[in-house]
């Protein structure tokens, strides 16, 4: 089956046409500018090309509720051209294919346990670190939705104690985005991520909160594998300081063999798409439906 | 079909006979004392009684992964004589029929799902705020576990600004249960929750750290309903302090009607099967299996 594919995000739309085994066939990045100016270019891909279902990895907030008459439009989000265009009705009218939508880290976390670094596991989380923080969930059979879907990127944190950073973001000011996505740590230090590459110091907060925010989710959804992703996470040395305060912080409440120091490696990995969950994703979102 | 249930509590082990519809025909308590004592008692109410599954909402940890080796083993416990016993090999080998371990909370969450107070939604949590503090969840049609079960109750949260309590867990100090806990309600004002029911202050510092988890449980879970059981919760003026705290952290940052001061008393509730909720729990949990 011929499947049309979106990863909508802030700055790109990568859009591809691929299979209900995660090939993709052909790819294209269109920018995200107005709705208007992104949306005839994405439709014009598609177009003429047989697909025959589309899956949507989108950015949020969006309404993900199937049952919804909003289902698949975007919500109240600082890319204010946005709120409230009914982007999984747009694409249906446009394209006349059966539409499905779901987060970006909810298809990330989808395409990860169907080929990717979470094959062997019967849950997984997959959270990105990036431009922001998000993340999604693979839980009893299915991605993670409820009332809404998780905003996970905004829980509360407990600063660290030699971090006096107001925090970047509009809502909550220092909430886990707003302390350790890739603007904070810009704003923080005055300089990009990459650039701080040898600065113990920066990765050592950066792990703090990123540390909190996993056993956060450890003690909340008990994952049985957590999957980081996002450019942040290009930061290879990051992945062993946020283990081990992972360890550290858990102190052996929760029984479990994979959260000893010994076997931590197995249990927080990078992902197993690299920069293809999305796409893939996607596909496997509107293959299931 | 005649099934038993079980509720292993700290202080008591609630054992009943019922259906598969949640009728419960007959009822005993016996005293969670040194499983020599507590064991035989609890096989002998069973013995002869025709039952032809069993299940248990259990207090933790223990092991709900009903494919590992020690399956319904309790784990590392403050109650240490019940550390590394095998509950439901033990009830297995004396009563010669299936049994299904879950936690407790989980159990109540499946119970409330099927038929108490959230049998309208597809996915809901419940938390109890008792001796210490818990909470489970249905999502995607089954309770939520993974590596091991939720353990909720012990998450981080920010500490009031007027609240010097050192907290009482013994493993995190001033996590979630270790401040806002019945134990901990008790040390820090020197009496008893009951005792303190007029004391405003009391009640905006507990409802303080019961609100910022449940916005932690709705930033990561996502559930369409929360349900809030527990000796502490016996307080009802909590509910609408609560509530108000809820509706004022989350800022309006997720899209819901049901978050909004109008609506926010059908979203977080009381248990719609009182000190029920377990023992029916329970039941289902050995019919579903």
């Amino acid at each position: 089956m011929k499947i049309g594919a979106i990863e909508a995000g802030g700055t790109k739309f990568v859009c591809a046409i691929g299979n209900e085994e995660g090939q993709v066939f052909e790819k294209t990045v269109i920018p995200t500018q107005y709705p208007d100016i992104t949306m005839p270019a994405v439709c014009q891909f598609f177009k003429g090309k047989g697909i025959e279902r589309m899956g949507i990895g989108s950015f949020g907030p969006i309404d993900v509720n199937e049952q919804s008459d909003s289902y698949g439009t975007i919500q109240e989000t600082p890319k204010t051209d946005w709120v409230d265009f009914p982007l999984v009705q747009r694409l249906t009218e446009e394209l006349a294919v059966p539409v499905k939508v779901d987060t970006d880290v909810n298809v990330a976390a989808l395409s990860e346990a169907a080929w990717g670094n979470a094959t062997d596991v019967d849950s997984c989380l997959y959270i990105t670190v990036g431009t922001g923080i998000g993340a999604g969930a693979m839980v009893n059979g299915a991605t993670l939705k409820g009332l809404s879907h998780p905003e996970m990127g905004h829980i509360a944190i407990k600063r660290h104690e030699e971090d006096s950073f107001d925090g970047t973001c509009p809502y909550h000011g220092d909430c886990l985005e707003g302390m350790a996505a890739g603007p904070a740590l810009e704003k923080r230090w005055g300089k990009a991520g990459k650039e701080l590459a040898n600065d113990e110091k920066v990765w050592e907060i950066e792990a703090y909160y990123l540390a909190q925010a996993l056993v956060n989710y450890i003690y909340i959804l008990s994952p049985e594998r957590i999957i980081m992703g996002g450019g942040v996470m290009q930061q290879e040395h990051l992945f062993g300081l946020v283990r081990n305060q992972v360890v550290d912080m858990l102190a052996g409440y929760v029984s479990s063999p994979l959260l000893s120091p010994e076997h931590i490696d197995d249990y927080i990995v990078p992902p197993g798409l690299t920069d293809e969950a999305g796409i893939k994703g996607a596909l496997l979102l509107a293959a299931n439906s």
